[in-house]
């Protein structure tokens, strides 16, 4: 893996007494089994796992906003956490202080259909949301896989996005407005609840996949859409990966309106049938859905005359249960690739975009760098944007077999950056990417970036050790 | 008119002697004539008009770069132009100083079918950038109303929409990489050619809609999209407002897929007709438009269903010239506006935007405030995003009249502020309205923007007097 997290292993202690001064609402905790488990978010190498010297569980904005505001006054780092499902060690504490669980603002508090708003707290479960506003026929897009674990801040600390990503777009996209607690504990909103807005400069946008450096998020208005009346999908199988990559590029280019387009390689598919019973050709395959008020059936007649230019070998497109069956090795990969060989982890998945036309030669350059470091690397991915997961399977007690995965890891960043793509493609930098970050965007863009999280965090008290490298 | 220049009428000047030893490949002019031109945008009241010390033309971005670090040294403003078709004075160079002309900037540099991406100059007028890619079957889907005069560095300034938002969305959500000239002439990237990224902070949705306070945009990777192999459109007319706009919200929050969905209200109608022989109905109407590769009837079909059931009078739906004809009035609005009254100005046009479920009394304010002033303010706009234009026209030479209309502009923007909307949907700030913007953002808000400003541009050399108001 490439993490590191910026800071030592074993950070300076700080002294958190003035905590219980604070008069909070929330919980203030100096317990160990507290402080074990916001040490680490989803992937987090026991090596670079921190523990915060407390963790808080604020009540409210106004508690928040007195943490934070203690804290910076003290220079002690306040680093926000949720449900731990970060993958790039974003929530790791890792000059230690305070790790503030959001997981207890998880109102939501208030939904207005003929806006298609919804009010949340950042501690809301992304599927709660979705099924609160189900009742009223509306749906969150942007939800990625992780929606039944992760919470609607952590998505907006990352700008997560995911499938439904080539129809509905990113998390950002569908955020209106955020109440956002500065570095001094100052309260603010950014954005507008207005649809769009031409305003002044775009913090809303900053705060966005900012990973807690710049502000913390304790509301978020989001925007909703009317759920689709028709959804079918499925699934098709090629003959080789490359049919597979020039059939996606194709409907995404020819304008298929897919909500969702994924792909599986062969190993994938291997690894899939290997969990469970799915009995998948182990070949390339891609996994659609399309979400439709009418004339759903044209365009999967449309999608299908392209995969058919690319000799597609079985296409099953089903609605309901047969669809769930279609889809659920997708739905799975993850657990998959954890229990696929008890001796290899899968490390943090790979997450790099590219544009689209060079999908195809990414997925090349996995098979091309696998081969070369003699490693089992299954690849995945949101195809219709150009983002394509991997796992570099490794022996975690082999350190020579680990330093193949993150030669692998690495390499595979830089050939996404030849490609004139991105090291992240919806993980966020976290700790474990802020080595690439000059080299994806250059010395003058990232000192741009420091120059703002000086300027909006002068003490340095949000989640130091986190996106900006240190000078 | 709300708009007041920040600096004074005649700002101290500067010598901008130096700009001859730069050995720029473009053109220095101190000409009267350009310096006149480079003094007003679109809508700029003369009072406001401040003439440039020096026009520059600049080839390259090595000649922006050249300008503004030498200027930047010397303290001597540098304010961006193009086409001077901004409406809220944002590229009147406030304090003097430099006009940096973009327009020779105007290659379109390399179209990639595959990627569905465009590079251009941001000198390039958007009609031309649209015929361009048109070749390869592709568009550029946020094309504003005046995209056949405007550039696209000046919709990137001032993150421009229009009418095929409420499909598409912002010019900014189809910005996918830009070039930027920093304030100290360092030249560098943001954003990702990638369709997707999480890496760092986003600087290229801070770029956009910054009016060229933060930098100046010397080249823009933008995505496209293919261009719909379906397009129909026409209009329906209401009994009341009231109908209309119950009809538009519905429309909208029911899931129509419309790309254009626009409001007249009877007055607008009225000023239509004065303009040519359209003879409208003189009621309130609904404009449309639809694009679909298939399916084009029952989405039509669906609209029309919601529209029967807020007792549509007429819906006309035809392609081709007849769309075009039902279309023409709702095109020729700032002209007939402009040609309405000889007596009358239209001043700079409304721009609120509201939550679309505010959208009906959005408009009865409008009314409200109208009676109440005793003016003729005829609305329209952008129904399906919740943004409404209105002109006060007023006759320039009655500073009683003037003064109405000036405080039924500001009347209207607190309204829809109150309304949880934003002062301006889609014109920029500018200098016109930098007053609302604290009302809108609050203190603390505006505190973040201007530490922005001022850690990207410490000499406050890019564009003074636009977007924060000075402290």
């Amino acid at each position: 893996m490439t993490s590191s997290i910026g800071a030592d292993a074993d950070p300076p202690r700080h002294d958190v007494s003035f905590l219980a001064d604070l008069g909070l609402d929330g919980e203030v905790s100096l317990g160990e089994s507290d402080r074990d488990e916001h040490a680490t978010d989803y992937t987090t190498d026991e090596a670079d796992a921190v523990r915060p010297d407390a963790v808080v569980y604020p009540a409210s904005t106004a508690d928040v906003s007195a943490v934070v505001a203690a804290a910076d006054e003290r220079g002690i780092p306040v680093t926000a956490y949720a449900a731990g499902t970060g993958l790039e060690d974003g929530a790791v504490p890792a000059h230690a202080g305070i790790s503030l669980d959001m997981t207890r603002m998880d109102a939501i508090r208030e939904i207005r259909p003929d806006d298609l708003q919804v009010d949340v707290g950042p501690g809301a479960i992304g599927a709660d949301v979705d099924e609160a506003v189900a009742k009223h026929g509306l749906f969150f897009p942007p939800l990625p896989s992780s929606g039944d674990i992760s919470t609607i801040g952590g998505m907006i600390a990352t700008d997560a996005s995911g499938m439904g990503t080539v129809k509905y777009g990113e998390v950002a996209d569908w955020v209106l407005e955020l109440e956002v607690v500065l570095a001094d504990g100052s309260v603010t909103t950014v954005g507008s609840k207005a649809a769009k807005s031409s305003s002044g400069y775009n913090l809303k946008e900053l705060i966005v996949g900012s990973e807690g450096t710049l502000g913390i998020v304790t509301r978020a208005t989001l925007e909703l859409a009317g759920r689709p009346e028709q959804i079918r999908g499925g699934r098709a199988v090629f003959p080789t990966l490359d049919d597979a990559t020039a059939a996606i590029s194709d409907a995404v280019t020819a304008g298929v309106d897919v909500a969702k387009i994924e792909l599986f390689d062969a190993e994938t598919a291997m690894l899939a049938n290997d969990y469970s019973d799915a009995d998948l050709p182990e070949r390339p395959m891609v996994f659609v859905e399309f979400h439709a008020n009418h004339g759903i059936d044209e365009e999967i007649d449309f999608c299908r005359a392209v995969f058919e230019a690319h000799d597609v070998a079985q296409f099953e497109i089903a609605s309901g249960d047969r669809m769930d069956d279609l889809w659920r090795a997708r739905k799975d990969i993850t657990y998959a690739a954890e229990a696929y060989d008890p001796q290899r982890e899968m490390g943090q998945p790979g997450d790099v975009t590219v544009p689209i036309g060079s999908y195809p030669e990414m997925i090349r350059a996995v098979k091309e760098v696998a081969d070369e470091y003699d490693l089992f690397v299954p690849c995945f991915g949101h195809a219709g944007d150009g983002n394509l997961h991997y796992f570099v399977l490794q022996n975690p007690d082999d350190p020579e077999e680990v330093a193949r995965a993150e030669a692998v890891y690495g390499e595979l960043v830089e050939r996404a950056l030849e490609l004139s793509g991105t090291a992240t493609g919806e993980h966020g930098i976290g700790a474990g990417k802020r080595t690439y970050l000059e080299r994806e965007h250059g010395e003058t863009a990232v000192g741009a970036m420091r120059a703002i999280k000086e300027a909006l965090d002068p003490n340095g008290t949000l989640n130091p050790g986190t996106v900006v490298p240190e000078e």
